[in-house]
């Protein structure tokens, strides 16, 4: 069984991939016996953010406050995975655009949200499906919303209330556990974790 | 001109692609017209450390001196692009590898290199040629150090000898200008930034 069993044609040139372990490489990848191309599969970049609204809690004397919320966005998803759960505005990182960029596009996407950007905030490993989600903290600008095609309902969730039991995939969860703690502690530093299939959903 | 003019035909069934508009998408993507596969292409991320060696600094008081170094490790790069040049070791994120796997790989392999893997310190985009550069900060375990096929030569710099106008790729210099400064301010947090083609070679 190849690792990536899609992989049966060479997209340049469309003679059929073999399997081969390629010169000064350690692992087999698709290789095309014609032309020469070697068809390499990396994880992708799924980019969103944390879009917060209400005023900045007050924290522990001298916090950086600055992207803390009462309420944060969340989408109810209209498609497959998880659909009718809810999740962070994120998608696909697309090639040509800087994580940042994508993260404003996605939000925008899926909640017709503007935002003001705020700093990197999570990175996450899902590398048993071959991804790394990176959240940012943001703040909504007003509340013009407005549900995209991937989206059935968007809604502001005060931080007591998140819907911990119907969230979409466990880097959501992960990001929003981490951005209640921190606003707690009035400071927002930057987390990396690596989520594995025995954290549960998603 | 496709966005991506490599991609001609299915990686699925071996037909020749069309570049499309996909249903409810905005961009044109390489679609099969006989077994509707797409053909998305994302960035790629490259993943790296900084790995030092030498007592940390002494630094301001209360400083979190524990990543400082008095050199770093370089590699000298046997191939191209950038053949001749100076680069830490680097390389792209394998499917199924989490980021902070891929820098430790990539450190043994092109330098030999056993480190102590400390925290994610730069996260830099470049998007011109689809890439997202991830460095973390290391610590050599000792100097056992071997290049590897990609590299000429390993050498250790004292933080003022570092060869600047001899690197190979601007993330790296970037990289490596956020640690001197940070080494002397005493604090290692993440930074983000976007390499453009106007930051000059790399």
């Amino acid at each position: 069984m190849p690792p990536h069993p899609d992989i049966r044609f060479c997209r340049r040139c469309g003679t059929a991939t073999q399997q081969q372990v390629p010169p000064l490489e350690d692992r087999v990848r698709a290789m095309c016996p014609s032309c020469g191309y070697i068809d390499y599969v990396n994880p992708i970049n799924v980019v969103g953010t944390v879009p917060v609204w209400g005023p900045a809690g007050e924290g522990p004397a001298g916090a950086d406050v600055r992207w803390a919320g009462e309420h944060v966005l969340l989408c109810r998803r209209a498609i497959e995975p998880r659909q009718g759960l809810w999740t962070l505005p994120a998608g696909f990182l697309e090639y040509g655009e800087a994580i940042a960029e994508g993260a404003v596009r996605e939000t925008h996407e899926e909640a017709g949200a503007r935002i003001e950007l705020g700093p990197l905030y999570t990175v996450l490993d899902v590398a048993h499906v071959g991804q790394v989600h990176l959240f940012f903290l943001a703040r909504l600008v007003d509340l013009q919303l407005r549900p995209g095609p991937e989206t059935t309902e968007n809604r502001l969730f005060a931080l007591e209330d998140i819907p911990w039991g119907e969230l979409a995939f466990r880097t959501v969860a992960r990001t929003l556990h981490h951005y209640v703690d921190d606003c707690a502690a009035g400071a927002f530093p930057v987390h990396t974790a690596a989520v594995t299939p025995a954290d549960g959903r998603g």
